[in-house]
């Protein structure tokens, strides 16, 4: 069994990228909003881009709203991807350890999705049922990119703000290696001491792109240490131009370019 | 439109009660393990109970592990309930805006619960968009019953714990008279700071029972300045005695009547 940051790491350098496109498909911002309409177009979005593309980002949000039918698409997107991406499922779960030993399960085994977030307010008994699985990754939220990151994460305990405490935890509890941080483009100066804080941890980054986080800044930090800076692009891929698989083709090979140029 | 907090004061006070069942039921822990012997031993529980019993939790971890097999029952839950009492789905959840609007329409709409337990580490704008809905009840985990609630609840922002701090957000945003916190049962003296700063916001106390918190407390400082304390009993009701539905209301009925000698 190889250790997912391994995996992440190797599907990274096979397909000289570290995009990741976030799969948060509103049904009614599209031109057809049925859901069988949703089905075939995140269907097509991955045929049409998983060359270029080595991980899939899937916010369950955006599937928990439609019930069961949207039920029916978390279930197949890891059925699409096929093995030949990443699937990250967005769910910022995180409960006393029996729950996220359930809700591993359902993530994980349930669903088949190869990594989940989670939220770390609960403490390390609430992150270690998830990491247990060696071969699945475990995303932990460190500093987020929205105005919200101020309330608490922002806050200091010690010297040191709580986002510096969580990458502590992260980087003690990873001895499987396969945990990784969640860390918002938009705020580079944090993003250096992160860095300096998480070592090799692989970081989700969401934040490029519509909220106007840096691209390069991201990239040059997040790979330092030789870990994988996964660059998540969301509305900037799935409602590019006039929202047509080729617009969506066109943007995935823009961000593509510009990530190949910087790595 | 009646806000949610007035709701659960009545309907805590017409059943003159404050007792929750946590229908955390893991089918492999049954005489029979099968989805559909779990769904009916549901509609018992919930049948033998509902006269004594003013709200159930739901724990999503323990439904979602079964996938669409457990979504059924997720979405048959409110209808079994059917207004009698108060559904609380305990999910967890918390993430950008836009995502919290959409589980907030996953769980207040698709599902039809009538409130939802959120964690508070993405800040303000997370946990915004369950609150615009002033007859749902936003319960924001505060201090946690868990030994997890050491790393990071416990630790000290300028002089007060980060769950003060959450304590403090959560009454600044209750406009609404919709939101409450989640104040683990086994921690009396941090319960008694934690009333201080939440005023008359509701409680919802796990971690009596099994976890070995005291119930008096919990009631006692729970339900100061006129605020509703949420007893939460899980495996204590629901795997009583040797797991019949008969050993279930006679816990139902035991759990009750020490509620009703401190209430």
């Amino acid at each position: 069994m190889i250790a997912f940051n391994k995996q992440l790491s190797e599907i990274c350098k096979s397909k000289n990228n570290s995009l990741c496109i976030g799969l948060d498909i509103d049904n009614r911002k599209l031109v057809n909003n049925s859901i069988s309409y949703m089905d075939g177009f995140i269907k097509d979005i991955i045929e049409s881009t998983i060359d270029l593309c080595p991980i899939y980002k899937i916010n369950l949000a955006f599937y928990e709203r439609l019930g069961k039918a949207g039920y029916d698409i978390l279930c197949k997107i890891p059925e699409y991807i096929n093995n030949r991406a990443v699937t990250i499922a967005d769910a910022k779960r995180g409960d006393i350890g029996n729950s996220s030993k359930y809700y591993a399960e359902a993530i994980f085994q349930t669903l088949n999705y190869n990594a989940i977030t989670i939220s770390p307010y609960m403490g390390e008994d609430s992150i270690k049922p998830f990491c247990e699985y060696s071969d699945k990754g475990v995303f932990i939220l460190c500093l987020t990119s929205n105005l919200g990151s101020n309330n608490f994460q922002n806050k200091k305990i010690n010297d040191k703000e709580l986002y510096i405490h969580v990458a502590e935890l992260a980087v003690k509890m990873n001895v499987n290696d396969n945990i990784g941080l969640v860390v918002g483009a938009t705020k580079s100066e944090q993003m250096e001491i992160i860095k300096e804080y998480s070592f090799n941890l692989p970081w989700l980054i969401p934040g490029v792109g519509f909220q106007g986080g840096s691209l390069e800044n991201s990239i040059l930090i997040g790979s330092k240490n030789k870990s994988t800076p996964i660059i998540n692009v969301s509305r900037g891929i799935i409602y590019a131009g006039n929202g047509s698989i080729n617009d969506i083709i066109i943007a995935t090979e823009e961000y593509t370019k510009k990530i190949r140029s910087i790595l």
